[in-house]
């Protein structure tokens, strides 16, 4: 019975040969299995435009930290964003990451985003707390740990050891949103006295971090 | 041919009242159109357990904001929420919607929420900042104007007019999350001298504040 | 230990100055916090493609229903609507809302939406009615109460007081599609014979209500 | 190099006997490609909950329409839902289908659900039509064609040839809620003249078919 | 009462007509109830862009499998998709179908795709099986069974009984992509060394599939 | 006008601490951020029921993946899964993620799972390949380098370096399945003929793999 299927099998074979030039020119049309973003073309609610599945190839889903130059964040850290900015094959998918640097000393100043993060410690030893309505949630992590950060709550990152503290840091958005406090606060033009008034902080204090953090009104 | 199928649905009635038992007990079993919320079990990532649908009446579908307590915000404000805790038929939906009283010169402190929201106002004259890195967008509101703020954006309500100000709120959100920015830095247990240097906000301000919203640390 | 905070602070001012104009430059180009549609380029199944977010004021976020000339719904009711195409800032958003007057003695006739409603009387005295197969939800509401409507579910509402009533409705959707059954059934293109004997309704029925409105067929 | 690596693969196959008794029991932990609904405990917003996923056999992946008695429909239609009521493995999936058998001069009433369909004639010749408001579309359909019925809209098929009709209409929800217009409209408790109101029908029709249909009020 | 409800509703037909051009006008334009593909231009994260639906007639929502050629699929299989490459109104939705014709001996080679499916009998008989990882679930099916198959995951189809076999098969997405084992390992340009690594296959078998589907490497 | 400002904050610090704890008490019964899973009740299509949030603390939100024994994968790999199962308040969030670590000449077979990925390898040189219909993707990652995996697609993992390699895994989804195809083909009871047939390799091949991997039939 075995012999029989395998001469079956020859026959498939020279069928084949003929089907699959049908067969792949065919399916090939619809099949769409990434969508590389078109970063020239507007943005939709869903993400950016896809660029043509052909055009794809293997480096489209590499990307290297290496060599790359980081995005100063206050205070002595560095990040190191590979989102569909930088990773356009990202786009349409759940997930990005960033890679942080964070000197003695240094810390990410309180922010949340969009997105589910988890703060993985690579170096050092980092202090990640979160602040929810009347309670925080704070724990030192040393290489090898672990701190979960649901989406949307402000959270902070302290380099608690000697030395330089570096972590990778997973966003469940291909596009995340980072919203730091500081910048939200006090680098923006709503007035100080009003600012004052609904962040319950004092007048003074909103006039001078407005002054160290370039914001007006 | 219209009479003949005058005849036909004639006859249709009588086959249709003995149809319609079968029709109606068989399909009102796998009917849902809603599903209230079971209180008193554990939530679920999509909400909360259905309650029977045949246990649902009109009143289910109905909440009155007359007569309800308020709940008392910081500052001069009362807060009439109708979500799923209030009205459990919003369980699974993708709305809900609050009233704001605001007193004069009262304001809704800086905060935001796992929803989309849109300030209504009624009555007064409300001043609404939405804070975004860098830059704010504030408007002022009399009755008949609205204003957009989306999921996840830090925003302001400040009576800005004479007299107490009222406002509609609906959520995208059966179970909206308030995050005040107050509650967050100031009522939790997050150390002072940590919340300072993350914040960039003097200590003294910070222990100023704790003390004002009962936080410890 | 406080002054030598104060101290690495300082020095942190001078830092972040430098920073924060790579920070500001670098982050600003990858922020969106909100997708303002561009009504004239085609729609996508997520929503419309978003304007340059850096285009986007304040004034962007507002929407006022004064002034506006309403659309007339029969009967004797004018509807305000502040959907993504009045207020295109509400694109990729989960939410819209319209302000409905109707006149004494007027209703909104049964119709559906796909978007979850909560129907909020502010003046006046209204009915609504859920039609869900073989039950009816009805609420007569003053104001103060509102009214849930899931997603799909036909209603009514009638100005069952003297005078006008006035309510705002918020839906789950930025764009919601308004279904009247009337429109469905009379004022299209199918065949009276056909539409007569798939709704059980009398052919007269059917044609004296496509001449009401301007139905063909 | 082909012969070491097979010195290396029989040198794996010792070592993977051992390792797969902790994989398999390991993994086999947390592994859930199903959920079939336990439809003995109350639903959720996402679905039923999960019955063991160890329990679920090849049986439960099966349903047959033959045997089943068919519900009947008005006009002399039978249905054969296999949705998550009948094939509890669909929980949770985003598909379910049913079969109906329309005898000659029978159709399928106006209705809509919360799923869109194809419907896939299989036998006969069908005519189905979508109501949307102020425009239908209609087509015939014989055996091998097939008609999209996006969600939410109104829609009537109806055995338009000779003998009878058969077809298969699957929908994107394993749990699609049906909403016949005649069972809204008249198998409910709404009041007559209430529901002449808002639906533009004559008193009297509305009587007529609430007789028919088993309705109250 | 009903003598004035009907002069009311006299009046009310004079006042619609002269609102109705408003209305029409006025809402039709942000209604829409499908989207259908502009295939022309690239795609989004969520689909092709919306051609204007005033452009659509009935005959986009209608496709038939008759007179089309069909796919050959090895083995012995002729594939009739429609999903929204051939009835682009499908765009947006949830749902599509494909016809498929496997004859006597043949069979579809194990392949997933991301969408559930439910696979319908019409004629003859079919093996099919589901592989997950350490059971599988196989079913013999005839005209009137089905049999559901999750999302992601391997399954087979053969046709084990005389003659043709034809079944329809939905899936819960307008725009499936399937992945043939074969096609994965043996028509694409992996090495044939690592791949037989990986998949612990023997060299041998690597490179005699590879030269039966056209791989290369 | 500062300091009646002033003023008028030192009343509302009093006013505040009264009507924070009806604050407190009332807003916090709704309050849910996260939701941990009740791993001992039965899973839903959403996820696992929420254990009530006050019982939630600080160490719930960490997990390390030191001193934690390891998943044994052939070949030669070693799992550290920090999904849900282990990491309970990922539970209803977007993402999870694993540690892999890989000896000399290891590698992990060709699988898929419900879930995108980004490979970020720490430690080695680890070659990735990605199998899609006719096509690889394929690349050589050293520390530093990321690649991205969509859901659904087969992939691989070679250690091409001499040393250990070490990765991190993050999925978009807590709870990610993980599809051997080893496991899937021959770990399980299909029979050895049926799955020559469907898979198109010899069955002798098949027969050598089973044996291998505990496969019956």
């Amino acid at each position: 019975m075995n012999s029989s299927k395998e001469m079956m099998n020859s026959i498939l074979i020279l069928l084949l040969c003929v089907l699959l030039s049908f067969t792949s020119h065919a399916s090939s049309i619809t099949r769409q299995n990434f969508c590389k973003a078109d970063l020239n073309r507007p943005n939709t609610p869903s993400g950016y435009h896809c660029l043509p599945s052909d055009t794809v190839t293997a480096a489209d889903f590499k990307y290297s930290f290496n060599g790359k130059p980081g995005i100063p964040l206050p205070s002595k850290t560095l990040a190191f964003p590979a989102t569909v900015r930088q990773l356009p094959i990202l786009n349409g998918l759940g997930i990005s990451v960033s890679l942080g640097e964070i000197e003695e000393g240094g810390f990410v100043p309180v922010h949340d985003h969009d997105a589910d993060e988890i703060v993985m410690v690579l170096k050092g030893q980092l202090d990640v707390g979160i602040l929810t309505p009347l309670k925080s949630y704070c724990n030192t992590l040393i290489p090898g740990d672990n701190m979960v950060v649901p989406k949307g709550l402000l959270h902070y990152l302290i380099n608690s050891g000697p030395g330089k503290a570096v972590f990778l840091a997973p966003f469940s958005n291909p596009n995340p949103v980072f919203r730091y406090l500081y910048e939200e606060l006090f680098a923006s033009d709503v007035p100080s006295r009003i600012l004052s008034q609904v962040s319950f902080l004092d007048e003074l204090q909103v006039r001078k971090n407005k002054a160290r953090f370039n914001g007006t009104g």
